[in-house]
């Protein structure tokens, strides 16, 4: 049976303006929950799935209550639990009997990665100009713009080593869908003694989800976004890469705050394991997964 | 090889005033883990938490953001998430190359459980009078009244079906330490075409425990809390119950705020699976494991 990874991006999930736990959020939750039941015919699932917008709204909350501020390490868990229950749910009632699994799943990160004094992972809403400004000035925070506004940059570690793998190859073998990996994985590094410390990042989901679809054994990586294809001209976007090798799409240049991770990850997927890498939108999942839609990357 | 399900309390993770995530609510973390690691040694564990003054914070921080008031599924889900994540983290550091793992577990209860009409369930901080009597008013909220103060009330349905036994079992088979059934479990309710739809609900965490160790076979049950036994003059006590059958336990009439739910549960485990369940401190765990501290209740 064909073992495929989706990994499902936050800002298809949760789109700009609307609240973590909404109805509009749920919505976007059935809508991704139909394109994996219908992927999980025949097949053996994992799903991951991005918590940006999530993770970045909760950071806001537990600042507008007045506490001390939360770890991304701490929020990213948070949104885990939101994000899985709720697509595990929605799975679930598209699937009666299918049996479905949501780890937390902790990653390794080097607690010296250059992503610590480098930012490039945007979380949570969009600002305007000023109210970027202003924050820059208070917080410190770096920012990544686009014709949306201002959306603030956090770092973005490289994921070195899931801790979970086994249990999800376990509960793949024996046929359950398996969803882990939420948010790119929740972040720790090693610290004194053997022990663990959190760390405050936000792993890229992409890159998370090319080490789980690899240490699985998964013939397919599947990254799934609110785009439908990596285009050569962007952000034009009038021309579509529609199969590339991984030195070809990383000869594109795209941005980190962008398409840059989601072709990292589908160039390393498909030169470590030999298998398919495709890139395209939420919506055309099954065709994206035919080679139909979207943009497929193999090594030769 | 033995195996136990422990229950550990909300309050025992998270002491009033304290925030979650919160330095305090990790050195909680680290005691309750240095516990876990003891009972791990030579046994098979699942572990299974609280999450009252957590999740009713967690409320409070959605409110104070100004969004959509948030349901107490998805609450639940995110306290799930960083209190398993934590606790995870925390036992790791302290068993190195032990393979643990923690599970979002969804729970089905009945849409008309009586409990949604009579909330027993006290979450979040303690409120003083007058604050309890504006939210009593302005909100419809009920409260649960003790030496400490008012505590808001929600309803606490009974659980019926916990969906990821399966899951549960195959990974402890396979020697993992399982963290499961968080806060209770997240709630869920048959809607319409086989569906499920959440609850605003929080089940309780010590009957949800009971119902995973009769599902799973476990030989004991640990309830864990910050109180050291179960007393027949609650709540002066003076009089500890140091054994008792499911009957005597029930026939002491504890309040359901307080250690109602854990007599019950217990009672429940001992009835139905000839296995015994032990009350007491976090601290004191392979005492109360040994009989040598807490209350032990057993069928005969």
């Amino acid at each position: 049976m064909n073992r495929i990874v989706v990994a499902l991006g936050g800002n298809a999930l949760l789109r700009h303006g609307q609240d973590p736990g909404s109805p509009a959020e749920i919505d976007n939750l059935a809508i991704a929950a139909d394109n994996l039941a219908a992927l999980s015919v025949g097949r053996s699932l994992i799903v991951t799935h991005g918590n940006g917008p999530q993770v970045g709204l909760l950071a806001l909350r537990a600042e507008a209550a007045g506490g001390p501020p939360s770890t991304l390490d701490v929020l990213g868990a948070e949104t885990d639990g939101a994000i899985g229950y709720l697509l595990e749910r929605e799975v679930r009632s598209r699937l009666p009997g299918v049996p479905l699994v949501t780890l937390l799943t902790q990653v390794e990160v080097a607690a010296d990665d250059p992503a610590f004094t480098h930012p490039t992972k945007p979380i949570g809403p969009f600002y305007p100009a000023e109210q970027a400004d202003a924050l820059r000035e208070s917080r410190g925070w770096r920012f990544w713009e686009d014709s949306r506004g201002f959306r603030r940059l956090v770092p973005s570690p490289i994921p070195l080593r899931v801790f979970q793998l086994d249990a999800v190859r376990l509960l793949l073998e024996a046929d359950h869908v398996v969803i882990c990996g939420g948010g790119g994985g929740i972040p720790v590094a090693r610290g004194e003694h053997g022990s663990f410390r959190g760390v405050d990042a936000v792993v890229d989901k992409d890159l998370l989800a090319a080490l789980v679809a690899e240490g699985v054994g998964a013939d397919m990586l599947l990254l799934l976004t609110d785009v439908d294809a990596v285009y050569r001209d962007f952000p034009e976007c009038q021309d579509r890469v529609e199969r590339a090798t991984p030195q070809e799409l990383r000869s594109l240049g795209l941005p980190a705050g962008s398409m840059g991770p989601k072709v990292e990850a589908a160039a390393r997927f498909a030169e470590r394991t030999g298998g398919v890498a495709g890139i395209g939108c939420l919506d055309d999942a099954l065709l994206v997964l035919a080679g139909k839609a979207g943009t497929r990357v193999r090594s030769s």
